[in-house]
């Protein structure tokens, strides 16, 4: 078994590796940068260490630091989190080449899932449903033309090396898509190194539906249900739940099923997540991307199948053992919600707002649960990531979880600082969000919050 | 439905219960002592009202000032909690005669149960098994010594009136037996104003495992399976855990049968717990005594049910509604374990420790249940239980939730005073607590602490 594991990560997402990996009596590294070394994963882990200043590119992204850090320590592996380098193949491979377990699937997965156009390909060569649109990369604005033309306006123009809402438009006409194009090419060149780009049918207002998914090295692969995410705003995502208000028995089989097969067509090894659009109106959906890592949502699928730890199956996973359930061992019961507390002022277009944390109080009892890693007298930083904690509610239906989430925002307390939670009580009072009937354009549709 | 709870309590069980009430939009009436005025159930209630000085039987067993605050404010319920009114057949009366409906089941059910060898005869009737002993109140020694030695050496001596330890005493010959009449008597007469005691055969070393029930105003009573709470320190419970690692599941749905039938036998209505002596030896159990109240450890039950609040049934059930479960609707999935976070030195024999608690940060992550009312410089106040926090931790099996307890206590900074945190994480790697073959002399076998 991994004895000692280090934790390339930072924040909520390190404490939450480091919790699992003491329960397994797991020995756990912490890394971090100048600006961090007052962070709660740097006092929770056996060991921590300084990895450089305080911008992600001179520490949390500085291969070089983290390997010296993992010799050093005589770590056996290294858990990547989100973000940073989860979804590296070249650190993946680095790590394998050091001899040291990689806490993820293989380079070649991430790779293959990492290139948008490639991974599209591989879908559709798997049977599974992409949307429809070019056949790879496009060569020039005429065959965007052809594809557009022959797939119906509007189009979305995709940078095969994009991603976190970067190297992505929509083009509505003929002359949107011809400037598109072009602009598209050149930002991807210059953000990416890469210009190439794809075309895609536009779906405007869908549903966010994603299937987590575990697979071993034996060949066993298995999902966990689905995760709705519908409510993003600018493709951040904010509210997360399971089960989707949207699906159908059905319609969770059928889309396991294509998870399951997608997962496969990489040989895919560890926890990951499908992300798929589910049009409503028609009924069906499409690939959209896979996250090769654990996901920021990953909670809400731990609640409602009985406490599936999806940080220790990645690490009995990565420890070559075979997958500890099967997928008839997998039941789903009640429902979670996850609203992301972000340190940002909701009312003032969510701008970010680091500081210090004065009084701090997070709330308890049945069915609430905090990932989180701040504390009373905490300096967030403002180099990183806005979100400070993950809070997740379980009831044993939908208005339970939302009811329960309703008064657990209402009693938390963060002083000191803007948060999201203003924002998060409001829509647990929405109308059209309590009722669940919602796609993707719910942000721009309905305001939230009076501005300031 | 209920309009508006008072809840007649203070601490984490006043906090819980408006956490579930919140959850159903009922509005909530807290009360407090002149020394609770800072405490966090008067923050989170929508109404809060001083109903007295710092001593208890001045403020939360004060009727009068109680029923004063819940007709003041139109408050149409009155939850007990546990402790104090909880178990007060007179109060549960005056709430009737004012037209305000008592949480918790009728002053009949809590008369019965109340008085120890009245419930002893009726569960006897009722063939719930029962300890052998005396056919009620002895009369006198020579009675005492007849049952003595028809029962064997060592018996109980019992003060029907008694509670919480008191009144209560071990005779392990016929001298120590008259003495022990004689004695009990006398201080049952000054504690409880009745000298009656009834004679049972002492079972020293057993599991304490009790049945949870739901029974409504219309007759259908269920059980939720049980909790052991073997672990405790001169007859206060510590640690507590469902399912019990000594019982099968052939003995699960007998004691569940006998629970049933026990809160039958009083038409009882509400939740309620049917506590058993478990011998494990004989693989036989006896009805101890039934709680007529919520009890402290209801959350493990919660946990292992997917979810069911035990709090919010009972506002359900005083609404005159029909249980909302059937039995076999109720299934069991993990293991759920409790540890009391005492305000108390572990080390010097758990002496009291009230104080200011100055940096405080509870645990979090899965599986992981906090219930507590306590928050960064709060001042615990000394006139009241010492038990500031119950911290609870759902895993797939036993191992893992005790390998996630002993994780979260490890997280747990309460600075400022002493708690039982030190005394927890001693008993999770306890390697035969770990085991789970203990019984309720483990504490007295076992030193855990050292002693400073």
């Amino acid at each position: 078994m991994i004895k000692k594991l280090l934790i390339a990560n930072r924040g909520e997402i390190a404490v939450r590796i480091i919790r699992s990996a003491k329960e397994m009596g797991i020995e756990t590294v912490a890394v971090y940068s100048e600006a961090d070394s007052e962070a709660l994963h740097v006092q929770l882990a056996d060991e921590a260490y300084c990895i450089g200043p305080k911008l992600s590119s001179d520490s949390y992204l500085n291969f070089t630091n983290i390997m010296s850090v993992a010799t050093l320590t005589e770590s056996d592996a290294i858990h990547p989190g989100y973000g940073f380098l989860s979804e590296n193949a070249d650190f993946a491979e680095i790590c394998v080449a050091c001899n040291i377990t990689f806490v993820g699937p293989s380079a070649y997965a991430i790779q293959k899932m990492g290139t948008k156009d490639v991974a599209r390909e591989t879908m559709k060569q798997a049977g599974v449903p992409v949307v429809p649109g070019s056949n790879g990369i496009i060569k020039d604005e005429e065959e965007g033309l052809k594809v557009a033309k022959e797939i119906g306006f509007p189009v979305i123009i995709k940078a095969t090396a994009g991603g976190g809402g970067k190297g992505i438009r929509v083009a509505r006409s003929e002359q949107e898509l011809k400037k598109g194009i072009r602009v598209t090419q050149n930002e991807a060149e210059k953000a990416f190194g890469n210009p190439g780009v794809y075309l895609e049918k536009f779906i405007e207002d869908f549903r966010h539906v994603e299937i987590q998914v575990l697979a071993d090295n034996h060949g066993n692969t298995i999902h966990l249900g689905e995760r709705d995410c519908t409510i993003q705003r600018r493709l951040q995502k904010l509210i997360e739940e399971t089960p989707s208000p949207a699906i159908t028995e059905d319609m969770r089989a059928k889309m396991g099923e294509a998870a399951v097969k997608a997962a496969k067509a990489v040989n895919y090894s560890g926890a990951g997540t499908i992300e798929f659009i589910f049009d409503k109106q028609e009924n069906t959906f499409y690939f959209m991307e896979m996250n090769t890592r654990i996901q920021v949502e990953h909670p809400v699928t731990e609640m409602v199948t009985g406490g599936v730890d999806i940080v220790k199956e990645q690490l009995y996973i990565a420890n070559n053992e075979k997958l500890r359930y099967k997928q008839e061992d997998i039941s789903f019961k009640g429902w979670a919600m996850e609203c992301r507390i972000n340190a940002e002022n909701p009312s003032k277009d969510f701008m970010p707002s680091p500081g210090k944390i004065e009084m701090y109080l997070p709330p308890g009892g049945l069915g609430v649960r905090l990932d989180s890693a701040v504390y009373p007298g905490y300096q967030i930083p403002p180099y990183y990531d806005s979100m400070i904690a993950k809070l997740i509610t379980y009831g044993k239906t939908r208005k339970e979880a939302v009811d329960r989430m309703k008064r657990a925002l209402d009693e938390y307390i963060i002083e000191g600082i803007y948060t999201t939670i203003p924002f998060h009580q409001r829509m647990m009072i929405h109308p059209v969000f309590v009722e669940g009937d919602f796609n993707t354009g719910f942000l721009e549709k309905y305001s939230i919050m009076d501005k300031e």
